[in-house]
């Protein structure tokens, strides 16, 4: 049988088997899923052993597993070792979702779930690839690992000791991973550079309870106000970051770099348009793709305090909070960023009012050289199914465990993705279209033919 | 038996029946508790009833119902109106509560409950005050009215219509109302001022979907930042109000105003301990009694969006939200106030985000003049009891019927509180000091026996 037939007659069981994953809240930030987190590993572990793969093993670590296989016979070959990851992320607010998050539902060619995209759905890709090449000729052209991790969402805290304890369980040439996206649909890219990220958690605190508006409205500290005044000092009116030192280490943008960036024929307007907004905004000088591809940025990603419920509630609230990350890119420091964001909060807090700050996650931005052979083959096998050239991009956000492959394997990482930048990861209705879903297989089985 | 003994032989009793009441919650705001609202009006007909009131009628209007009683048998006397209101505020948030804000608990001699002493507990006084003096004299010394509704924590829309509506069953030689506080323990006070109120709602959107921050970061609009940017500008670094004209028709303090307000002697240096601060805030070349008597106030009462979980989520949140009150002073006009900060918020908002505003409640200040024949009674009333002459005082909450008592009645409204100002009204652990119910059931016979 054809790859083609192959593949048309399993889809309906593919995307039945994908919905049962989808299904499992593998939500890795809280720890109420816990359960749910070790559930999606072990789904993965049962999929890769009926695929045919050996050693398939359940790793434990301190917060959530990591699955391990491999099928190692193809002795003179390559090794690419295939990384993804069965965690996702929170799915708030959960009113804005048309269909529930766990309740994988596929309307106009799209699968909607949380996780669909990101990643559960591009990993299974690489397991239904795997598992066609050995049902069909009984083996594999290279030598193929799994490395599956359940705490991407949150940083991937326990992946760099695994790595480094297992080093040789894990030795490879290359790396894959598929947990990026197409530039547009029908224009496949690989990401050779990612943003680094640095987290951190602002409190605000006045008086020791929330108070009547009326009796002491206007004579004592409001922890809101003192937040968003703070909140305020920390861009300028275009968006530029203003804390001091921010963007040191950050890069300049060569001719040549804008060049490659310009490649990738955005449609800002189209953009624009597909997001409802009257304008883009950001950083002067910069197109979208280089704002988003080389330059840091600080994000607040959220503020509350105070009454949210319906109608007013006249209350002094006595705390108010505030959730930051930034995309840090070339040599910005995760720890130093943080340090230099925790001096500008202090010298800008109002008197009165009290502050509280906690660091989060830290990673480091990541760069590839795209003129490795590896990158070319990649890009041959996307020409052989999409019909055209994959284009060498930065991707805007942060894996940070691509890093830490990178240095641990001295291998090249190849993204390779199958997602589009429209498909809602980390927001409501999120979704994967199923065209990129069925090219998706086909390229993989290409790539993993052509090393 | 003494007035003495028979609230010493009833207080259990009495208490009773007031924990029964507070343990309905009739939240006015959310609708989810139209028939707690309804429960609890129906509560105070019936206690009216038992204590010997006739024409008690339970009045339907558009929203909550008005409570009417009365007891006219006084020919020839004063005709008193005792106002007050059985709703009460939301209660998150929730987990701040010592004891759930329904299961009322006396702790160290104070009842804590949502509505302990705003407003179900100081209303409750003027029932069993009454109540006492028919059963102790089979009649009262003067003709009492009762007018108890259940929209004063929304702005009491439907009452200023039912009072213009019932001119000749409400009409009254004064209006007396509890639903203010002492100066503190054991200085009474009589408040001849109240603040007005306006508020508004306040949203920002950005793009027509949350983003991922890695993946549009840096080159869309963020409408946290819009909102937080917006929401710095409305007041100055010491917290007056930044909105263009917002001060006008705010009376200039007289030195015989500054006069009167010294008179509270309230000890600043107490009341920021009390609260935890490392010092007080407001407008500067004021007095905290000063700024929150006669300054009007901008006050964010909520400000939320974006993720507000465990973790982090690298989101770009579409939309965010402000809640807004102003304490209104003098001849400051609701309406007029409201169109000057929609005005200074459009000209403020950032490009490329949008602007949503809803307008919510208006109500006016109010003054009295305590020259009043009916202030002095009531001085003298607190006299007997508390041992100490009531100061004159304005009071920094709004009580937006007050004004249109005065207006559609033509009769004085005396407010005799017996709440205490840091008994959390609008905020966890509410609760009433059991020392102001015992000496205000006797201060309302007293003042009774005295007209």
């Amino acid at each position: 049988m054809s790859y083609e037939a192959y593949f048309q007659t399993n889809r309906e069981r593919h995307l039945d088997e994908l919905k049962e994953w989808l299904s499992i809240p593998s939500i890795s930030a809280l720890s109420a899923h816990k359960e749910d987190v070790n559930r999606a590993a072990q789904w993965a572990a049962d999929r890769l052993a009926e695929a045919g793969l050996e050693h398939v093993k359940v790793h434990t670590t301190g917060k959530h597993p990591i699955v391990y296989a491999d099928y190692l016979h193809a002795p003179g070959k390559p090794t690419v070792l295939i990384y993804g990851h069965y965690d996702v992320q929170p799915v708030d607010p959960l009113n804005l979702w048309t269909t529930p998050p766990f309740e994988p539902d596929i309307r106009d060619a799209k699968l909607y779930a949380r996780g669909a995209t990101d990643d559960k759905g591009q990993l299974f890709l690489h397991i239904k690839a795997v598992e066609a090449i050995l049902k069909q000729e009984g083996g594999l052209p290279v030598n193929v690992k799994f490395c599956i991790e359940g705490e991407e969402e949150i940083s991937s805290p326990s992946l760099p000791p695994f790595l480094n304890e297992n080093r040789e369980l894990l030795a490879a040439d290359a790396v894959l991973i598929s947990d990026t996206s197409l530039m547009e649909p029908g224009k496949p890219a690989i990401s050779t550079g990612l943003r680094g990220l640095c987290s951190l958690e602002v409190s605000v605190t006045g008086a020791n309870t929330d108070l009547h508006s009326g009796t002491y409205g206007g004579g004592v500290p409001n922890a809101l106000h003192a937040l968003v005044a703070l909140l305020a000092t920390l861009h300028d009116e275009r968006g530029r970051v203003s804390v001091e030192g921010f963007y040191e280490g950050v890069p300049e943008l060569s001719p040549l770099m804008r060049e490659e960036f310009a490649k990738q024929k955005l449609d800002e307007n189209r953009l624009r348009e597909s997001l409802g907004l009257e304008s883009l905004y950001g950083e002067e000088g910069f197109s979208f793709v280089e704002r988003v591809g080389a330059r840091p940025t600080l994000e607040l990603n959220g503020v509350y305090g105070g009454f949210q419920g319906e109608g007013t509630k006249t209350v002094i609230p006595k705390e108010a909070h505030a959730k930051i990350t930034c995309r840090l890119v070339g040599d910005q420091d995760p720890q130093d960023i943080l340090d230099k964001i925790k001096r500008h909060l202090q010298r800008h807090i109002q008197p009165g009012a009290q502050l509280h700050i906690q660091e989060g996650e830290k990673a480091r931005a990541f760069n590839a050289d795209p003129s490795d052979r590896i990158f070319q083959l990649a890009a041959d096998a996307y020409e052989q199914v999409y019909g055209t050239r994959a284009l060498f991009t930065k991707d805007g956000g942060s894996i940070p465990i691509v890093a830490a492959f990178s240095r641990v394997l001295s291998a090249p990482v190849v993204m390779m993705g199958f997602g589009l930048p429209n498909e809602n990861l980390h927001a409501p209705n999120e979704h994967f279209h199923l065209e990129n879903f069925d090219k998706g297989l086909r390229t993989l089985v290409a790539f993993l033919k052509l090393m």
